[in-house]
């Protein structure tokens, strides 16, 4: 059995708080959930936001903007982003530093004040690994954490949840060399743990209107330690680059 | 809270089975669960299964082959195929008659009996309106069907589970129009709310061999009603075709 749920009660979190110390007392966690938390709340406590006010656009983009888009924001896009997927109509589809492919290399407007925009975590994992030994050191339990973003996906309608931060489990589950009920080797599968628990953390929501970024996962058996860097698909195996 | 668990004790499924039935006789649902299903079950019970003995690859499947794939195996990918999105060595990602664009237009030898492949359904949305509609009269709940396969993504290591079939429920969430906690109205979103069931579902699943293919997700807020189809991004709003 599989619990999901999410954590009421937590304050709006501002530049500088300790998020760690926050959750480990806003709940009673149990060594072996997964502390499963949107992205913003980590970049607000982290001060990765942006005045639009400040931001200059260059002429890159103003040409990628479109009629509905903000040059300001396709300029804090672009310092983001390593290098433009796709782009359409003011949709800049970015491969931000962390490796991802994600809209607007993961900046975003929605739950930000108004003139500002809310930035990925400079290094996602890194700051789950800092929650994730707060929270150690806080309430002595060993919980895996994931940092999530909602992205879109090539082929598919509709966003899912996936990790954009990892630490303290293993984000694949690899079933290489393990024997499907017929005997027969999987060779090529490996599971992607990390986006199915950020998937199944998001159902708690019913809209983003809601608020509640920090959820728990509970009753899922993982191991071994990785970053959400492992996530991402190594160029020479990507087709669709 | 959400729970998500296995129905355990299922017998095997074998082609003719009524899978529906055989569901609702195996565990006490309720109204409002959302029933999670494997295809290969589905598939199994509607008699998608193939003998490789039986096919005689074409000049085109020995041109897409690679050194580790059998021709033959490649030639009922061809069958069920619409458009060969990419290939490379012995690997194809394919549209599906669905629309969907997955590796091997879901032909799989995994949890098949040697010298077999097993097919997705031929309308996976209509087996999840038939099975929906089974466990309707059987057991007199309503419940959300959807039924799954294990699909890479482009950008990203890893499979996650999605929806090839769905009944009961309206796959995509629309928070447009919705406003977040700053009042900004969500202009673009849309959760993926069935591929995310789809995923959670899978988090039960400790690897393919321990062969739980029905899963049940309680207390998942869903309305409305659609099918998978509803998942597949039309081409005209497609960046990544």
């Amino acid at each position: 059995m599989i619990s999901v749920f999410a954590v009421e009660g937590l304050p709006e979190i501002r530049t500088g708080d300790d998020l760690g110390a926050i959750i480990a007392n806003a709940y009673p966690l149990l060594s072996g959930d997964v502390v499963v938390i949107a992205h913003k709340t980590v970049s607000k406590a982290e001060g990765r936001i942006v005045a639009l006010a400040d931001v200059e656009p260059s002429d890159r983009a103003h040409a990628l903007c479109g009629p509905d888009t903000d040059a300001r924001q396709i300029e804090v896009i672009l310092g983001e982003t390593t290098r433009v997927v796709r782009s359409r109509g003011g949709l800049v589809i970015a491969e931000t530093r962390h490796g991802f492919v994600c809209a607007s290399a993961g900046v975003d407007r929605s739950n930000a004040d108004p003139g500002t925009v809310i930035l990925l975590p400079v290094d996602s994992d890194a700051s789950a690994r800092a929650i994730r030994e707060t929270v150690a050191r806080e309430a002595d339990v060993q919980v895996a954490v994931i940092i999530t973003d909602s992205f879109g996906r090539p082929f598919r309608r509709g966003t899912t949840d996936v990790a954009i931060g990892v630490a303290g489990l293993d984000p694949l589950r690899d079933l290489r060399g393990s024997l499907d009920r017929s005997g027969r080797a999987l060779r090529s599968t490996q599971i992607a743990l990390a986006d199915e628990i950020a998937a199944a953390a998001d159902l708690t929501r019913t809209g983003k209107a809601d608020g509640l970024p920090v959820v728990i996962v509970r009753g899922v058996p993982f191991d071994g330690d990785g970053s959400a860097s492992a996530l991402v698909m190594p160029a020479d195996r990507d087709l669709f680059r």
